[in-house]
């Protein structure tokens, strides 16, 4: 399960969980065990329940997600650049996804900085 | 020596180095105890030795590397998507470096697969 084609549209369904505030898609996508550190450097996000306390704090903002280029699969891991819209704000991130055998995720590392906030 | 900008010009100077050959550009830009996994899933080139070793067989192959969107720095870390030409192929991979206090590139990560080849 953790085959390029999975890994793939696990992001394709990522991307539409957040574009229209699906919670319960996140839900699918993670791990129980899961670990989320949006942006890189910053506290992770342990666990199912938080992992959803922080996607929770988007519902409302109306953030759209767009991918920018292709989902690079590697192993058990997914890699994959994107815009993130967010009222006028627009933000160019790359996440890192790594996946278990069950094909869930067990780590999201968020790539984006100040400097990729305009 | 982790902030933003100067990891982007660590960047640009791999782009650079790659797509001109240089090996002197490289050995500066790696920690001696630095490590590169390239594609994620394959065994790590561990220290300066066997990381200058693996990027000789690149020599007379005419890499040419071509950022394909922004930088995105974050912690100490930063992550950019680009093209590589080896020939008639073409390449989309996203490289995640990770630098240490004095600036250094302590780890590489390169995120690519068959389908990312073309």
């Amino acid at each position: 399960m953790t085959d390029a084609a999975h890994m793939k549209q696990v992001v394709e369904n990522y991307i539409k969980a957040i574009s229209t505030e699906n919670l319960d898609m996140i839900r699918e996508i993670y791990a129980d065990n899961g670990t989320v550190e949006d942006p890189v450097g910053t506290p992770q996000h342990e666990g199912i329940d938080a992992i959803l306390k922080f996607y929770g704090a988007i519902k409302g903002l109306g953030v759209k997600l767009e991918l920018t280029g292709a989902v690079r699969c590697a192993g058990n891991a997914a890699a994959f650049p994107f815009k993130a819209k967010i009222g006028p704000t627009t933000m160019e991130v790359i996440d890192v996804f790594e996946f278990n055998e069950a094909g869930k995720v067990t780590s999201m590392r968020a790539y984006w900085g100040a400097e990729n906030r305009y």
